[in-house]
């Protein structure tokens, strides 16, 4: 055998420039001028994660269920199973039915969800209203679903005369409903019973109801009187958002479903060879942790007292609104203050996500009193007349 | 109006309980002890973010195309533009003939270039040979694609004969060739030259060919003769790893495809209303920055320097193993030393992804000759018989 070859101890991990330096200065400075002003999209900003900046040192990576064993030991799925435990608890899961993992966000829990109602249902018709997320339809035209889209009510819900209108004429194909449990842009719940007395009422048997709960699903565990939304409320599957509610510096979630479901899709996916069950196969560990820690520190009181911050803080926000001569309104049970799209130097100061002639402000646990202030005052004085010049005074 | 509610300022930031700290402390010994022992899977152990850290505390995202503009500015895509356009540079993409984003790993890169495939040609049949991932079922699956999966020669190469021959029979169909650029278990390239000659042979004009690079498209950019495998090599499009060679806490990666193919999609997304290029929506913008930090600081020079390392050391394993008397390979180009399943000891000390009779060692970054030596030396000691106890001595 030849002489082993010498490699020179390298200077491991060389520095950035300073002008690297200075472009990641500049965009720390960037992001701490813009987070106060994100009052538009359901990203709460404030979270603590130093604990966890060792784990950063680490290639880890949770490959595969959580709840199998992984060949990857460099893994933190012991937590994941934890905080998806928690998650089916939040959403009256049923108890030993049910089986979820930790997503990269919102569209891998409803591509999840949408994936196991087309593989039972084949040969479905995906239900979703006009209110939906984008991305929705995305989903169902990658993974070639049917789909109708149905006509909303003014405040966000689904149409159900609509929905039963439409399910009626398709009494033949197995619907797949995806309920909204809080639109995107008026955070309107579509009512899980409602949709079921339909399906009784066609006496259709073999529908799934996917709910995404991306942003709601962390607010209606903790309310007295929360719209029909889960397990509970007959949910097949449910997408909840971590960096959502709870917060989380990149994009994370936690989709669950039903057991009897999940194991029905294991069994095809086995036969066609891919032997995972989640939709990314590696998976970020560091997320789990995320997601852990949030709960571990808040607890569910913490939770519960920062949903009830938040829902009083909306609706001082809609009063304020109103008081400034603003029309805006809130769902029961949301965060999301609705109001006419602001004009455009108010759009250019405050992050907001306008559609058409709405625009909106979710009152996430980063937005404070003093926060809501400021937006209804530059609000308002953006609505008010310029004040008209004197007349020239003749000489 | 009514008085604004009051909120007493509140704990932000409640810690971990001390029981909490423990585990935590207990996950990181985990780790530390598993980190060295990893020489199993292509994850790059060796990386140093603490520049990034800063970022942790910001909700940050990459929602969308990092090309478009964002109405979420607290994003990194500038920073993930400059990583994808490096990227297009190692590929050699057509200059002005691409696009690209950052993924969530080497699923979505894969996902994302079956799906521009399908969108292009939505009755084809997607080629893939028996060594590919176990993911692309899946994916064709979710997608519901036709497919057929072709024959490996032994060394797991695509069996190009039977891609032939296979092709032959549907030249009615449009196909698409899932190319593997590094074999999950044994680091083979399937070789675009020879599977574009058979398109051209059997007068295919509408194939189009998907590169799954995830860990040799940052090694065949920095070697001097590589095997054909990128745009210059007639890929359609291309998935690359960043979790892998370039290393990264949690996965991520790159996909590229020509411009023109994405345009097409583009335009049948917008008809659906789904008006985002990507497969996620929400993305990371976190990981380009983790990109960017690896291509700032190691330049291409580093990275050369250590694909040359990782070589050398590659070839120094199949030497020192065959001196051991055990059988072992590795391709041209590869860093995948392909050895006989190693005994149940050996499997229990060392993290390892083991495939019916077949083993491997992924000579990453992080692998030292002494991890080598060490490894070799407990594989060639639990083959070698256990000592004849002497017979006993007779009274």
């Amino acid at each position: 055998m030849k002489a082993a070859p010498l490699h020179p101890p390298q200077l491991k991990f060389p520095s950035l420039s300073p002008v690297d330096r200075l472009r990641l200065d500049a965009l720390r400075e960037r992001l701490d001028e813009l987070r106060p002003r994100n009052i538009g999209y359901p990203c709460n900003q404030d979270f603590d994660f130093e604990d966890l900046f060792p784990f950063l040192a680490y290639s880890i990576n949770n490959v595969g269920d959580p709840f199998g064993s992984s060949n990857y030991r460099l893994n933190t799925q012991d937590f994941e199973r934890e905080v998806v435990t928690e998650f089916a608890r939040m959403t009256h899961a049923p108890e030993n039915g049910w089986w979820g993992y930790v997503t990269a966000g919102g569209t891998e829990g409803n591509m999840y969800g949408l994936y196991v109602a087309r593989e039972l249902h084949p040969k479905s018709i995906c239900y979703f209203s006009e209110d939906t997320h984008y991305s929705v339809a995305k989903i169902l035209r990658l993974q070639h679903t049917r789909n109708i889209m149905l006509k909303s009510q003014p405040n966000g819900e689904m149409d159900y005369s609509d929905l039963r209108e439409t399910l009626r004429i398709h009494r033949d194909v197995p619907p797949i409903i995806f309920a909204n449990i809080g639109t995107t842009m008026k955070g309107a719940v579509d009512n899980l019973h409602k949709i079921r007395a339909i399906l009784d009422e066609l006496a259709i048997t073999n529908a799934y109801i996917h709910a995404d709960a991306a942003l709601s699903g962390m607010i209606l565990p903790f309310v007295a009187d929360p719209q029909p939304w889960d397990f509970a409320g007959g949910a097949d599957s449910i997408s909840i958002s971590g960096h959502k509610f709870l917060g989380s510096p990149l994009p994370c979630g936690v989709v669950l479903a039903r057991k009897q479901h999940v194991e029905r899709v294991a069994r095809s996916i086995e036969y066609v060879g891919a032997l995972d069950t989640t939709i990314a196969g590696s998976r970020s560990a560091i997320t789990p942790l995320f997601l852990w820690h949030r709960l571990r520190t808040l607890r569910p009181e913490g939770i519960k007292d920062l949903v009830h911050r938040c829902l009083e803080l909306s609706q001082y926000a809609v009063e304020k609104l109103n008081a400034s001569g603003i029309p805006a309104w809130r769902h029961k049970n949301s965060v999301t203050v609705v109001f006419p799209r602001p004009p455009a130097s108010v759009m250019s100061k405050w992050i907001i996500a306008p559609m058409k002639d709405i625009g909106h402000m979710i009152v996430m646990p980063h937005v404070t009193q003093a926060i809501i202030d400021e937006f209804v005052a530059d609000f308002a004085s953006a609505l008010r007349p310029a004040p008209v010049a004197p007349e020239p005074a003749t000489l």
